[in-house]
């Protein structure tokens, strides 16, 4: 981008700020507040009461020992409904805040849906794409009115409504690091910094450019590099694929027609597939949505890590807190959530300087601290950049907490970027006085303040979120409202990536796959993904299916909220070793670690495939030989159907958890739970519960040991 | 792109081709095919009778006759359909066949829906975006699991699954043309021609290119400038906008924030932004919407238009025909149906040589004839290109007949590009000997061939499709099965665009502006999109509104299937000049024009909205101002969705039936139908009434003539 480029993207940026007319929104939005039938939940005239619940021991040994328990002797179904499946003591307390107020929340939300629930919608069967719809299907109507059978609709459902808009935003996500990246080499006033040096040179040389200019130059032009392939067209293939894909699975890809150009193109091409009237292969719209998934691995997740990392400095092995616990009454609490810690991390940086902590004392604080929340706290909990940072308080919690994290009372600033940030937070922030700050335009929230994203003026924007945080915390303490902490917090090993697990085994991976060929471990599973509030899940899923993971040897590294439910059910302790099965326990207390290794956020799956990819190639195979599966027994949202096609393009085998809304057709669920393998590519298996899901991934790690020719 | 790139992409879709593993997506569809429960209308055993329906009058006069009495008689309500709205004198015959055999079709399967059709996805109240869902929405149970409320709800519906996927395919479109403009100036062996070097010249000045190359050094050029700013980044302001749009809309389109970036950037930011927990903003997702909808405009259909009329020849003004009595027994009868042209055009090209016809008639056949259908059709009835071409036969009919027009058994090949060809032409090829040839790879259909799209080749592509069509053809004549054409067929003045229209003005708009102030022609509407199977559309109600518009002094342009509407209605013969009232008729008949001036497809939209900024620059007023109205009284589908957004970007009335997906929400349909205007946009009106609309129309315009100082 040049300097005219940069001028003009402030300039349209800042007439976009003061063009929006502010009141607009906001006047319509009041009308929409006011209006008693369809926002009875806005009032918040509820009686918030802290004393009147069910505590939890403080103790965390005890908290784990009572988790341990539960998961024993409750089913987590509908009786008993939500208490069953939250396991995370903090949300446990507060999740009865806030339902005993009459408040609206996720768990009980989730409750009331249930009666109205479609059939249709549940298994894909219904289209809402034109006016002569919308359409459903069934056995005595096979066809909606455009003659659309029932695999073409489960088919393109699954991709428009799913996997384009997980893979976009990955993508995006890769691009606004980029720009950042970027800003960070041409714009030092940014606040912005290269921490990774090494990073930089050693995939910039992989990009096949000139390594020998200054790394300022360098991040300019690895930054270009990245922004230009997730912008060129379709038709030709993508640089980032060509540059950092496994070369066997690259053959395969070319050889099915699946190897991807740039990633918007890419996504506008599958967006026009789905018009009415267009393709109606629904075998075409499954390959393409793996077709997506790639562009999804090598222009998102893959992209995004490397450029984060280069910034925020990679991962180190250390020990750090999770949980409620860690929020401190009398400080200038900031929790920071979402996926992209961009801004967040200059503001740590910031708030770690004497200046502002002298700042948050003259209003009255005893400091002020950045927590980070959802996968933006996995992600700032990970990189070597925060580890020593005297502001950086430590990860909240997962996505299903937040409504009950504002209801403590002591939120000051609660900022967020792309995803994961509830539509109902505006009644919580103005329940409980916590200020909301969107960080990119393109999340904006119902009478909420929105920052431009301008990578390179973080430095004055983190010091405006900064400031917006003393000013609330001043307000809390002249109100002097009621407030509740609860006392939890756990102790975790965190850290985990591709480079410090190599450290830490001595520089090279043979170590591990020496314990793997002789079978102390016997494979590994990723559990990724979300958490989910229905039932029999909260947590609890990914829980239990974890436990019986490990007492079978098997190694689990984690990424996303499921990384919150190994860090508050203490399994990202090196003492959950003493869990493990004799094997990887003995691997674990050998190194000093847990059996549980967390490599940060969902979006970090890009560097498990990239752990993946460096053991295929110290076994000179192909990536799907492996004895690995990757697991979402929780998945949520968009971006985990886009990262579950990945996984299916790299060969590997897919749990997820609930049942998608595919099962309306034979046809797509024989081809994505069987069909792709015999191409070589994964395939997708559904599984509810968990002792079936455990017996899955061992038969399938054992089938690949046999392959592999090990015992 | 360089030599490199293109031997790079000739690689990439020959591997694709190679790859794609045939067998596969056949096979699975046999077994889909084979299940007797979801697919009983699969079975072609069915009966054909071709004698046992009412004929219509083969005479036309009569025909229209009929069509003017039969609107006035019937109300086109469930009573008597699909008869009562089916007014094509063809598709009235081949309904009944097909109706008769008891094969599936449109019709009858809008009439097999109605029983099952949700209320909750009627309003937009029902989402299915994440795995705690599907949701829906009402006034007891007013958000989703996440919190969403139904106005946030139904507006992110509202872009994702309409905006995104219209804007994405009109770019798309304008993408593709921009290729084959590419290959035509580099590839003359590729039988693309560059028709109207004028054209090139004058928007490549207006681009800023270096006009002083040869011809077919500026095809590159410009070519290359549309791909760039297509896959811009989002946040730089789009060249083709700046160098196209009306200034006055450019700097409130700033002012509010809608300035769009790149086309695809666009798209992938806005499926960004429907990620389940991102934005909560109804009135954000609105107001992207008409940001979508300006990409729409200038990089989608302005771009395409130009670029197509460069390489097909400007629409000059003249007398084709329509329907299906164009067809021919004896012949080979080839239908092109979607709408890009761009291999078809080559296609007729070639067929009209004598080399094509000599080896038709080798075949047995008397010759070879290739006819448009659907926006296809119409553009190929517009250009100049192909007015003077021996194989070309004139244009079929609406998309709603396409069904029926196969089960004629005369076409030997249904050769398709993007949109508008439905799911069950599979079957109908099957039934009724009908070759089918995909001419993109993002189009396919089961079991169907396809080509991929490589403009370098379309020479080549385009014999390819000749050679199957002539093997069809000797296929049906083996079979000798029995087969009816229907024996109408519309005389119809054509080719109106906005360089014919000044053209037959004498040069000037002037003439026309005259008129208008004089009051002989009381305003403008464009009457565009699509029809629909619905009660009381079909068809019908495009034909009562433009009745009434124009005897009410009002000139219609049409574009997309309304064109065809005008033409077998006999709307757009000079004779209609008689049913105008007295100022349009004068005017009518003294420049020998019907009332009703067709600019083609829905795709043509961009070349009204080009004569209406040139009339706006000749009154020297904002496009707001003008006494013009945009009505699509039966749009369909995504784009037509995407070009509301356009028309209200522009400041437009846009009038709309059916009804849309929107009215769960009353914010929402404020926001579109009242707030927009206050923030010098268009709107959007909903009427379901004939006469209403009419009355709506002429109110508006009579308005803005008012607010002109005109009587």
């Amino acid at each position: 981008m040049s300097d005219q480029d940069i001028k003009q993207s402030y300039e349209n940026s800042s007439k976009r700020m003061r063009g929006t007319p502010a009141t607009f929104g906001a006047s319509l939005t009041e009308k929409d507040y006011n209006d008693p039938n369809l926002h009875a939940d806005l009032d918040t005239k509820h009686t918030i009461n802290y004393n009147n619940i069910d505590k939890m021991p403080s103790d965390m040994r005890k908290v784990h020992e009572w988790q341990r328990e539960h998961i024993k002797t409750d089913d987590q179904s509908k009786e008993g409904y939500p208490l069953n499946v939250i396991i995370d003591p903090a949300m446990r307390e507060m999740y009865q805040v806030v339902h005993n107020a009459e408040m609206t929340n996720v768990f009980d939300r989730f409750a009331q849906q249930q009666p109205i629930q479609c059939k249709y919608c549940v298994e894909g069967l219904s289209c809402q794409l034109c006016a002569n719809g919308p359409c459903r299907i069934n056995h005595k109507v096979p066809r909606g009115v455009c003659g659309v059978d029932a695999h073409t609709m489960v088919a393109r459902n699954f991709m428009y409504r799913h996997v384009t808009i997980g893979t976009s935003a990955n993508i995006f996500h890769a691009h606004q690091a980029a720009r950042t990246l970027k800003a960070a080499g041409q714009h030092p006033e940014s606040g912005l910094k290269i921490r990774d040096k090494d990073k930089l040179l050693k995939y910039s040389d992989m990009a096949g450019l000139d390594t020998s200019k200054s790394i300022e130059e360098l991040a300019v032009d690895f930054a270009d590099w990245v922004i230009n392939d997730i912008h060129s067209p379709n038709h030709l293939p993508s640089k980032s694929v060509e540059a950092f894909a496994p070369t066997k699975r690259k053959e395969l890809w070319n050889k099915l027609g699946l190897f991807p150009g740039g990633g918007y193109s890419e996504v506008a091409y599958a967006q026009t597939r789905c018009m009415t009237n267009f393709s109606s292969d629904p075998v075409d719209f499954l390959l393409n949505s793996v077709r997506l998934g790639i562009a999804n691995e090598y222009q998102g997740l893959f992209l995004l890590d490397i450029v984060q990392e280069i910034l925020m400095g990679t991962p180190e092995i250390t020990t750090k807190q999770q949980n409620m616990g860690l929020l401190d009454e009398n400080k200038i609490n900031i929790v920071t959530n979402g996926h992209m810690p961009l801004l967040a991390h200059v503001a740590i940086d910031l708030a770690s300087t004497d200046k502002w902590q002298e700042k948050a004392k003259a209003a009255g604080a005893s400091g002020i601290q950045i927590l980070g929340h959802v996968c933006e706290g996995q992600q700032l909990i990970n990189y070597e950049g925060t580890h020593h940072e005297k502001a950086y308080g430590g990860q909240e919690g997962e996505w299903l907490s937040q409504e009950y994290l504002l209801a403590t009372g002591v939120i000051d600033l609660f900022m967020f970027d792309y995803n994961c940030t509830v539509p109902t937070m505006p009644i919580f922030a103005k329940k409980f006085g916590t200020k909301l700050l969107s960080t990119h335009p393109v999340i904006k929230l119902q009478g909420t303040e929105t920052l431009d994203f301008i990578p390179e003026k973080m430095n004055e924007q983190a010091e405006k979120a900064l400031d917006k945080a003393i000013e609330s915390f001043k307000e809390r303490k002249t109100e002097n409202k009621s407030t509740y902490i609860p006392p939890h917090k756990s102790d975790c090993m965190v850290g985990f990536s591709t480079e410090s697990v190599r450290n830490a085994l001595g520089g090279s991976f043979d170590p591990l796959i020496e314990q793997i060929a002789n079978g102390n471990i016997r494979g590994i599973a990723t559990i990724v993904g979300c958490t989910t509030a229905r039932y029999g899940q909260g947590g609890s899923n990914i829980f239990k299916i974890t436990k019986g993971l490990i007492e079978n040897n098997i190694l689990v590294l984690s990424g996303g909220c499921t990384s919150s439910v190994m860090e508050y059910t203490g399994l990202t302790n090196p003492n959950a070793a003493d869990e493990a099965g004799e094997g990887l326990k003995a691997v674990c207390k050998q190194l000093g670690i847990p059996p549980v290794l967390t490599y940060g956020a969902c979006v970090d799956i890009g560097k498990m495939t990239h752990t993946a990819k460096e053991l295929a190639d110290a076994l000179n195979v192909d990536t799907n030989k492996l004895p690995l599966v990757i697991g979402a027994p929780e998945y949520l949202e968009q971006k985990a159907v886009a990262d579950a096609c990945t996984a299916v393009a790299l060969g590997w085998l897919v749990h997820i958890a609930p049942v998608p809304s595919i099962t309306g057709s034979d046809l797509v669920v024989k081809t994505l739970t069987e069909t792709t393998e015999t191409l070589e590519l994964g395939k997708v298996v559904v599984e509810m519960d968990a002792e079936k899901t455990i017996k899955i991934y061992i038969d399938h790690i054992e089938k690949k040991r046999k392959e592999l020719g090990l015992n």
